[in-house]
Formats: structure tokens, sequence, C-alpha cells
């Protein structure tokens, strides 16, 4: 099954639902929409051509490590010279090094494009670019020099080497230690698991960003540094010169996204140590840490959102090829493509509709970091700043879970063709699967999201976005298009469920935190199901406001369509997850030895 | 990680929760709890000790095909001739063949242990036992004595040969073909793929169950009939002769299952034909295949329930373990397991009351069954027959699911460990996915529900287990104990839900059956959040009234806060689906063109 970048569909949505319109307008931009169409169909047509075809084989052959050096599966190193040859590595980085600073929602569509083809491929440049922005915050300027040029380019590669075996989720556990040096360079050692790309033959070097402790750093995370670990130093004159003491010695056997590499890494296991820079202070790495962690976990939400988009193809395609039974209306005698059968299509709707609010969250959230970095009035850049930070839990964690869902439901559309392998759909829920646990997992997300976020500033920045939803609901209403169904009202209910529950984890942020955690997962979930149903209506009355002014694509009504099905369908799961916020009684009164 | 076959909570079932102790009552089983007890113990630790180490080589290794033959993966011979010697492959069977005849809710929590253990090892015997009773019900005398005692001692098994590559869902459309023979026997020919167990090496033979279209015979599926076809002929004296024309031709690779070796057949590929007999009569071969299939679909949902308590299991024992960041109450500077966690709580919580909801349902249809087979009073024996009909696509199609979902969050609860292959919880989501697809995908249960079983009688089977769920609730509302939280409000609202979708379902299955089609994979949820949360109120409720007569087991308690947990948390649904089961519109209304 070929992919196809949803180029149009996501066309639409910038120029209906984001500030790039008012960017451009206000000459904050110097793109224009033909510009970015042609970036969008380049790249979609770059990630169809060049890195779809090669997703199998990853999964297939996957990695070799031997004596410390890993081989990618057949392919790959051509693939990625040809991608960073043509300049796809830099779009977000920023002009001095040699980046193109394209805004968020744009390097979102692309990032969202390469995963499509293949995550695990894409994978890597997505920590290359959080490295990028790691560095380009908080490194010093001799570092920046040094090594941004090299990521830019996509010539060298980024890692992020957090976790330990005693160290997942709590990273204050976290014991790699580091000595300070005569020469104010440090020396590095400890062990670190689960390190994506840690070790590939992809590109000349690796930066390998590292979490470690100085000798009399405090306990916890306040005594946290962050490192740039280089795997080959650099010689006087700027070239690659003597190997670093950093070690590949162990790859992962995962469920899926077999293409990447997942290498344990040993630093200083020769005993001096390995030459590590500090970014940013001493002590202060988990805050530079977290500039290079939020933006992956958008990314990560995109992961998502892109695996989803591509088990859809994929069943669809499907959908319309297999025959089996006959669907009312049918001639006798014949048998129907099984997208004629409605339980099919509702399977195939949830796809499209899970998938398109997933996309139109995170691409929310990337509007959002760029007003927080471009928007001209400083206010409304502070406000744009706490409403990415409010909206990127949500936007992980529920284009990830939705990534899943939407991988599994395209097996079950599949029926047993979905089981063998060699169909593909599998792999789709293989590779999602670890989405909904990396850069914090979906569950840390809901406790940042109820104990940080939804508090920010009072709890406005919440009622902001969903006064947002609210107004979307009303539109909708007044509008009174019959096209519509019950969307006002199914999203009017929604909207009202999120507004009660958000008062009540505003109250127990407060004062009954243990009831705020009991009931994140489902407070996230039902903040997901009326933002993304809000998203889902914006789109929806931009085509039928095209349409009524007589544009006669159909893919608008297609859209009105959508966010119908997913008013009627998915939000009004909002209900039972508000009932689910409020029901932590059992989770937390019960006796662990006596209820698990 | 251990399994421990859940014996005193099945117990615990039996005794409340079934007809058994009325049945032992009166005198229609010569059985004793006592024995009961100690036949599930006993299995219990034969599952723990002898399945459950092999079920990791079966993944890992697989299966190997040559020259027709297929070897199974090591240790898997000696286990399996271990188990038939045990005498449990007979379990279920009549006595006139060497069966013992247990009661179905028996030797359903059996179904389990095997499965929990290893289900790619207790796949096969499934089959053997639905070959069994495809035999015992339709088969001639000469064709029962011929193969049913090896059938039954476990020295041969069964296979279902359904499928072809454009016959999935849709059997009107298979295509292998028989011939009559003068000497009353058939001549098979033709291809049949996704045969579980259709070669191996555990058993001397192997008698397939092949549906097959006679020369003369209708269209569709009145023009089917079904033959058994044993793998080596029968000598004249009864002994293994002559080998039939009956191959495998080749083995899939499969996202799980690894274990069960899932193959190609041919039919009479040499030329002659493979040679067959009738079972049952001509052309009545999918009334015969019914038969086999209805216990079949009990049996895979009951491989759902005992994946999912396999995958609790392991992440309770997880959770117990690993220690990460410090939970309310803890001492300062020390790390709490993450059970006490509360939102890993809500995950092992939902793990565990789905998986005894799933449990619930299939034990009530398995009690179904053995009223419908054993009750002293024909009407009573009849309105049973149409309550197992009603119950199993529920049973079938919920428990699979449950099994995904359960598995899928016993991987989120270990966290990155989780996406590692070593750690075993990944080969449970491989491993239950296909449950929810094979023996009828659970959209057609859904399609079979609405259409079928919920307007059997005019709905009053429906209407009957709907009350039954009523009276549940307000036994829980009556008592008014505070240990129930809001347990019997959220499933009184469950309930009434769940009547009101009926009443729609009755009308549009008479009159709309598009809108009823477009419904069915909610409502049929919808049914099981009523009908699951009653189950587990009636358990606790019984739990509840020996804790009030002086019982002091710990695990009673238990059982009330899981009950609570799942009306408060997973019930709560009810309101969305029911919406969901309205929410047709876009389904049945989108151009396929414009929205998919």
């Amino acid at each position: 099954m070929s992919y196809r970048a949803p180029v149009e569909e996501i066309g639409f949505f910038l120029r209906h639902c984001t500030s790039l319109p008012q960017a451009m307008a206000e000459g904050r931009s110097d793109l224009s929409f033909d510009l970015v169409d042609s970036i969008l169909e380049e790249a979609g047509r770059f990630a169809a051509e060049r890195i779809a075809p090669l997703d199998r084989v990853g999964d297939t052959v996957g990695n070799r490590l031997a004596e410390g050096a890993v081989t990618t599966a057949p392919g790959w190193r051509a693939a990625y010279a040809a991608w960073t040859g043509a300049g796809w590595n830099g779009v977000a980085a920023g002009e001095a090094f040699g980046g193109q600073a394209l805004p968020c929602v744009v390097t979102s569509a692309l990032t969202e494009f390469w995963n499509a083809a293949s995550p695990a491929f894409a994978l890597g440049p997505v920590l290359t670019m959080g490295a990028i922005e790691a560095l380009t915050r908080h490194g010093a300027p001799p570092l920046q020099e040094a090594f941004l040029p090299h990521l830019v380019s996509g010539r060298w590669t980024g890692t992020m080497n957090l976790t330990e075996p005693q160290a997942g989720s709590d990273l204050a556990a976290l014991r790699t230690r580091a000595e300070r040096q005569a020469d104010g360079s440090y020396r590095i050692f400890g062990t670190k698991i689960f390190i994506s790309y840690g070790e590939h033959d992809l590109a000349e070097n690796i930066v390998h960003l590292v979490l470690a402790r100085l000798p009399d750093a405090p306990a916890g995370t306040r005594g946290i540094s962050l490192f740039a670990v280089p795997k080959i130093l650099l010689a006087g004159d700027g070239t690659l010169g003597a190997r670093n003491d950093v070690k590949a010695i162990g790859l992962e056997h995962k469920l899926g996204l077999h293409g990447s590499p997942t290498c344990t890494m040993t630093f200083g296991e020769a005993g001096e140590g390995a030459v590590g820079y500090l970014v940013g202070e001493e002590n202060r790495g988990l805050a530079c840490m977290f500039t290079m962690m939020n933006n992956a976990r958008l990314a990560v939400g995109i992961q998502g959102v892109a695996v989803a988009e591509r088990a859809t193809q994929r069943a669809l395609a499907f959908a319309r090829e297999r025959r089996q039974g006959r669907a009312a209306g049918a001639a006798p005698g014949e048998m129907s493509p099984i997208i004629a059968h409605p339980d099919v299509r509702r399977m195939l709707l949830t796809m499209r509709a899970e998938t398109a609010a997933a996309r139109a969250l995170c691409l929310r959230t990337a509007d959002a970091l760029d007003r927080a970095e471009r928007h001209a009035d400083p206010i409304l850049r502070a406000a744009a700043h706490a409403e990415a930070s409010l909206l990127t839990p949500i936007a992980k964690a529920f284009a990830t879970d939705a990534g899943i869902k939407v991988a599994s439901l395209g097996i079950q559309v599949h029926g047993g063709m979905g089981y063998i392998e060699e169909t593909g759909a599998a792999q789709h829920l293989r590779d999602a699967r670890i989405f909904a646990i990396y850069e914090g997992t979906n569950g840390i997300q809901a406790i940042d999201l109820v104990l940080r976020k939804v508090p920010l500033a009072g709890g406005t920045v919440a009622e902001g976005l969903i006064a947002d939803c609210r107004a979307a609901a009303a539109d909708v209403l007044a509008l009174n298009a019959v096209e519509f169904g019950q969307t006002g009202a199914r999203l009017s209910e929604a909207v009202d469920a999120l507004g009660r529950a958000t008062r009540a984890m505003l109250d127990w942020a407060a004062e009954a935190p243990e009831k705020a955690l009991a009931g994140a997962t489902p407070y996230l979930a039902l903040f997901a199901r009326a933002a993304g149903g809000a998203a889902l209506v914006r789109t929806a009355l931009a085509a039928h406001g095209a349409l009524n002014a007589g544009a006669d694509d159909p893919r608008l009504m297609g859209r009105v369509t959508l966010a119908r099905f997913f008013a009627e369908n998915l939000a009004v799961e909002a209900a039972g997850l508000e009932a689910a916020v409020h029901g932590g009684g059992a989770v937390l009164e019960a006796d662990p030895a006596l209820a698990l």
C-alpha cells in the first residue's frame, strides 16, 4: 500500500484554523501559502517515494550491533543521505546555523509525513531536532558553533540520554556522574538504557545529551546537570578526531520500531570518563532537558497521528478492494466491497475522526508555540506559551492513544489478513505502542496536566481553552444546518462536562491532590474529547462556509461529516469520562492487599 | 512471571452465581464442590507447571514446515502427551466415547487455565473439542465410533476448515468442492487458509472438518456440506493406514500465537481428491458447523479472559516490585512501588475489573448452556438455550476486546520495559489481537446480536436478561451499604440506557435494519457494560453477605471494591455508548466518496 501525504487536508487546516494567515498578513512570516503548499507537496512526495518503501525492511531486518557499531537496515543510509541532502533536517532550526526557521505548524506537518512513511526512520531526526533546540536555547556560544551546524545539516545526529535501569519516569533516581575537569570540560561515567539512535551508521557523529550528577550536587532533581557528549571528539581544527569513551553495548529486542536502534550506552567504561560539555548551568539540567522534552512530546504526539493516518489509508484501501457479503442495495448474487457494510464504515470513520482530531490538537499546540515565539505582542506571546504548555500533554497523550486505537482498528478492518505480518497492518500497532510510553508515559502527561498545567494562572488558561470549545459548539448550534445533525448539542454536552470536571480538578489540585491524581487519565481524555471535537467543528464550519460560498470540492462535505461523526459517536464519551474523573474513590480507598 | 490459576475466585463464582449448586442439590450433577475444587486445583497446577513454561519458546521458536510436516516448538510434544495422558482433553466430551461430561461452567474454567498458561498451546484442544461436539451431534454412528474415541482421548486432534481466500466472513462464497463416491464416501478438492493446527506433530492423526460444495448444490450458504477428512485414513481393521491427500503447503507469519501452526491446506492436490465423510446431511453443513462455532465462540471469549488474567497477574507483580517516585504518605527520600501511585492503581483496577466482568459473562453463558443441556424442565431448557444464544456473541466480543485492552494496559503499566519482548507483556497483546477476529469477527458478533439474537421471541429473551441486570442494581441500592459507593446508581443508569437502546434495536431490526447494523458494535458494548456490571454486583453482594455472616477472607471486600470500581468507572461508558447506538446517521448518510 503506497502512502499519500494528506497535503490538501493540512493545507486547509493551516489556512482556516491556525494563526499562520495572520502571521503572513502582518509580515511576521515571509511565507506564502503557495510556498507552504509546495513545501508540503515536496515533502509528501519524498516521504512516499523515498522513505515509505524502506519501512518494511527496517521492520524485518532491523539493526545489527557488532563491536560497538550498529548497522542499519539495507537502504537506510542512502535514504538518510538523500533526506539530509534535500535539506529536510534543518527546517525547524534557526537560520544562524543553517536552518530554515519554518513555523512549527509547518514543520509539524512535515514531521507527520516522515513518521507516516516510517516512524522508525523518522525517530532519529525527531531526537536531533530536540538536541538542536536544547543547544540553541541553553548551549554556550562555542558549543553552539562547534555542534549546531552539523546537527542542523544532519551530518550529525542527536540523542537524549535520560533513562537508567532504576530511573525511568523518576529522574531524581539517576546515578550517572560527571566530574569537573581543569579545562572546563567534564568527564561522564555511567550507563543509560533505551537510547534511541544511541549508535548507528547514518551520520558522521552523534551528540549525546546526557543527564548526570556532579559530585557535590544536591539530591533529587535539583542536582541534575545536562552534558553534550559527542561520539567522536573534535580535533583542535574542528575536524573529527579521537573516539570518545561512549559505546553501545546492547540493542533491545522490541515489540516494534525495529528499524530504530534502541541502545544501552556506557559512558567512561575505559576508566577516565567520557568527555562532556556542560549545557546550561550546573544542576539546572532538568530545565534544559525539558526544553527538549516538550518539543519531543509534541513530536511523539505527531508520531501517533502519523501512524494513525497510515493505518487509516491502508484500511481504507483494503476496504474498497475486499469483497465479502452483500450490503443493502447491492445486486443479488453480488459481493460488496466491505466499505459498504455499516459496521466497517463505523470503524473507518472512527479511524478518520480520531486521526483528524489528534492532528488538529497537535497542530493547535504547534500554532500556540508559533505565537509564543513570534507574536508581536508580548502579552499574547506569554498567553500562547501558557496555552502550549497546557495543550502539550493533551496532544501527546491523546494523539498517541489515538495512534494505538486506530492501528488496532486497522487490523480489525482487515479481518484475518490483518493478523498476517506481510499485510502490514499489524506493524502499525507494534510501532505505535511505544508512543504512549516514551517521552513521559501518558499517565505522566495526565499528572502534568492536572497538577501543573490546569492550575496555571489560577485555572484561567484552561478556562480560556474551554471557552474556545464552547464558542465552537455555539457557532454550530447557531448555524442550525441539518448536515451537522446533533453536532452542536453533543459538543456542548462534552464541553459542559469538561467545565465541571475542570472546576473539580482545580479544587483538588489545591486541596486533595490524590483525588486529582486518581482522576487524571479520564480527565485528560475528557479534555481531548471536547477540544478535539471543537477543533473538528472549526474545520467543518470553515468547509461549510466554503460550500455556501460556492466551492464544490467534495472533501468539504467530508469535513462536515467527520465533525458530526466525532461529536455524535466519540465526544459523547464525555459523560462517562466525567463520571470516571469522580470515580477515584475505589482507586484511593481500596486496600491494595484486598482489591489488587 | 509464574502463572497462578484463579481457583478461589472461580470457585466462589460457581458457588454463588451459577446453577451448579442447584444442579448438585437436585441430583442433576453427581459433582460435589470438593470434587470441583480439586479438579480446578489440579488443572491450575498442571497449567502453571507444565504448560506456562512452554509459552515463550512457542513464541520465539514457533513452528517449522518441511515436506508437508510441521514440527512444533521444543517441549511441546511432551507437554501435549502429558496433558492428554492426564485426561484433560476429554473433560467436556460425553461418557459414551470416554469423556467425563463435566458441566460447561467447569470445563470453561479449565479452558481459561490452559489458555492463560499458553493460548497458542491451548488453541489446538479448543478446536478438537469443537470437532468432538460437531461429530457427537451430527455424525453418523459408524463415523462416531471410528473417530470419537481418538479425538476424546486426544490421540487425534480436530480442525475447522472454513476460510478460503475469497471466503472469510462470507461463507456463501466458498468454492471447495466435494464429489460423491459409489461407496458413500466423498472426494474433496480445494484450498483452505488460516487453518489452526492444520498440521503438527503432537498427535497421531488429525480430523479436518471441511466445508465444501457438492456439484448439484444450491448457490450460497444453503449449498454447503460438512465433511470429516482424516489426515491418515483408517485401514479395514480400524488402525491407521494410508496417508489421505490433504497437505499443509504453507505456514503463516503472524503477529502473535506463534506457537500455533496456522496452515494453508490443500485437499486433493494429487488429482483424485481427499477422502471425506459426510457429517450431518448434504447441504446442511453450515448448521453443523455452527454447532462447532458456537462453542468455539465461547471458547475464544475465554481465551480473551485468559490472556487478560495473565497480563493482569504480570502487571500486578511488576507494579509491586518496581519502585519509582514517592507516593503520598511515603517516607521522604524513599521510592514507592508504583502500585502506590493512583494512576497505576487505576490501570490495574481497570485490568482486574474488565477481566472479572468478561469472565463472569463467559461463565454466565456457560451456565446457560448447562441449563439448556441438563435442566429437568424442558421449558427452562428452551429458555436457557435462547439465553445462551443471546449471550454468546456478547461474551465472545466483549471478552476478546477486554483481552486486547487489558494486554495493552499491561504493557503500559510496565513502562519502557513493557516494549521489550523479553519482559513478556508485549506477547500478550500480540497473542490476544486475533481473538477479536477469528471465529467470527467482533463486528459479525454484533450483527448476529442485533439482527438475530435480540429479536428472538419478540425481544423477550433480551428483556429477561435486562430485567436480571435491573434486579442486581435494585438489590445493591436496597442494601445501601457505604462500601458500594455509587454502584447502584451507576449500574441503574447503564441498565436504563440498555433498555432504551434495546427498544430502538427491536424497532430497527424489523423496519430499518441498516440502522441496527450501524449501531451494532456500540450496542453490544453497552449490553456488556450493563451485564458485566450486574454480574460483578451479584458476586459482590454474595461476598458482602459472607462478610456480614462473619467470614473474614480479605478477598471478599476485594470483590465489593471491584464491582464498585467497574460501576463507577466503566459501566458509566453506557451513556456514550447509547448515544453512539443512535449516532449511525453519519455512518449511513455519508457518501463514501466524500467522508471516507
